[in-house]
């Protein structure tokens, strides 16, 4: 096994060289922009993973592995128009440093971009990734719509939200696992499983964003804590909080979450308080190790080595215990 | 070889049976609204022609010529954003009619939706077909870019908005008969002739409607003449008559198409009479003309009989006369 950081360098090594600014630059030069601010390329890597685990040639996982990431950053230039979101990584993102149909247009050509790079691999089932990927696309689309429209429900239940994190994330970590190992030539059952695998990580994953957002050390976070607070956002930390507060709490909740003219920093503090009243981060806590426990009997009805399966464990247990 | 009555309606029954308006409705209403719209449906009907006049299986192309027409589709849905245009059809854009996020969305999820009938051929050659559309995407939306360019810029030459309209129109018509060709196995010579076939018809099918805008009979066209010069489009005809017209006149025309306080009637109808004066009309039916010769030259590299390349110019000459 090649890794972590091997195969890290040889997704970055390859992004370094690609030039993404062609003719026409108002098309390309945000591509460029998106595509060299780096990000923590896990879905690359996840792809060349299990490519890797099932000893198949990396080199023809690369290009697909890097379709991957490019397809992934386009969902974020649309997500971030649709959320009005300024900041991304730390730098302005592309539709507020030019403007939404620059964001829209140069989107659509990542997309594009992605298969371009999907193709560029040498395995001889190229219909099943065509397939994987055009699905995880789909689902992602309905994810992002679903999120959009929870914005303005009053009532999201608990399986709602998981569903619609599962199809804006985790499907995404789950493909990229299946897709590296279809590379690999690995059996459907096989391939079948390390999605599985891969999209029980990614719910983990995705709660363990939403801890973060609150309970993270600031000055390893990047930004302040409690944006979704301030936002509004129904993320699990609320609807496990609804469902677990008294009545008196729970309204308190819904009011709060139900304005934005109110002192920011009050906010936060006052709903931190509930959540914590109410055990928020240890029941969230404890509904990511479930996710984990799931997607690790996933694993293990995989015929791999043990050496193997803790490589994949590993990649795991970092996404989840990471701190920004 | 089958009529194009024939192929039109294959397309047409097979679009009626598909049901788009899965949930999130939010996410799927605007693609039916869109899908079921009609339209020409010229670019399924070319993919099915260039299958058949291969004597390829039809039901293998059939899938395949729906996904570029859904396709075609989500580009006119981001286009329509970036252009703010609020009718197409004689119908509300979705854009217009729901909002920018939601054509966004429903855009990028048609965009997937498009491989994924792609997909469904039978055909080995699937990497080549998907490698088609995606180079196709790409230069569609390169085509976009340098017309939103366009609209900024006080000096763009006749060759610049001939690239842009090969890129944005033509290229697209030219896959449709490549795809078609592949799923039928013909050869990478011929499918490559069917293309360049197809991208120069497409340019006379891009330099008509420039023609229909300004001279149609509105009571065909279904609106009023003269939209492109009243929104300052540097069309093929205005190009050409900067390019003929002398100094005094060609100044006239700058200064018209350089504002938007002016009454509409009266600028259509000053601009024509320049146009009319340089013979405009003339110069842009010869150029078609040239286009079309071009066109029938890779034809008849094209080892097929003469039955079908019969056929074939029929179909381009009604995309070239035609009066909407």
């Amino acid at each position: 096994m090649q890794t972590i950081d091997h195969l890290l360098s040889l997704v970055q090594n390859e992004f370094e060289k690609q030039k993404f600014n062609s003719d026409p630059i108002e098309l390309y030069d945000p591509i460029d922009y998106t595509m060299s601010q780096g990000g923590k390329r896990i879905r690359p890597v996840l792809c060349l993973m299990g490519c890797n685990l099932f000893d198949g040639d990396l080199e023809s996982a690369l290009y697909p592995a890097m379709g991957i990431e490019i397809f992934h950053n386009f969902t974020l230039l649309h997500d971030d128009i649709m959320d009005n979101a300024p900041i991304r990584r730390g730098k302005e993102t592309v539709y507020k440093k030019w403007n939404s149909n620059i964001a829209i247009l140069s989107g659509d050509t990542m997309y594009a971009l992605a298969y371009k790079y999907l193709i560029r691999t040498k395995s001889p089932r190229l219909s099943e990734i065509i397939e994987v990927i055009t699905q995880t696309a789909i689902e992602i689309c309905e994810g992002q719509q679903y999120d959009m429209n929870f914005e303005t429900m009053e009532q999201v239940s608990i399986d709602d939200y998981l569903n619609m994190i599962r199809l804006k994330t985790a499907v995404l970590l789950g493909a990229s696992l299946k897709i590296g190992a279809i590379i690999a030539n690995a059996s459907n059952e096989e391939a079948d499983l390390m999605y599985k695998f891969g999209e029980n990580v990614g719910m983990a994953f995705q709660l363990k964003d939403d801890l973060l957002d609150l309970y993270s050390d600031e000055s390893k976070f990047g930004k302040k804590t409690g944006g979704d607070i301030i936002a509004n956002k129904k993320t699990f930390l609320y609807l496990k909080a609804i469902e677990q507060a008294d009545e008196t709490n729970a309204n308190k909740l819904k009011t709060l979450f139900s304005t934005l003219d109110i002192d920011n920093d009050i906010k936060v503090n006052t709903v931190k308080e509930i959540f914590n009243q109410f055990d928020v981060k240890k029941l969230t806590e404890e509904k990511m190790e479930a996710f984990y426990q799931v997607a690790l009997g996933n694993l293990n009805q995989i015929d791999l080595s043990l050496e193997k399966k803790d490589a994949l464990k590993k990649v795991a247990e970092i996404l989840m215990s990471r701190d920004h």
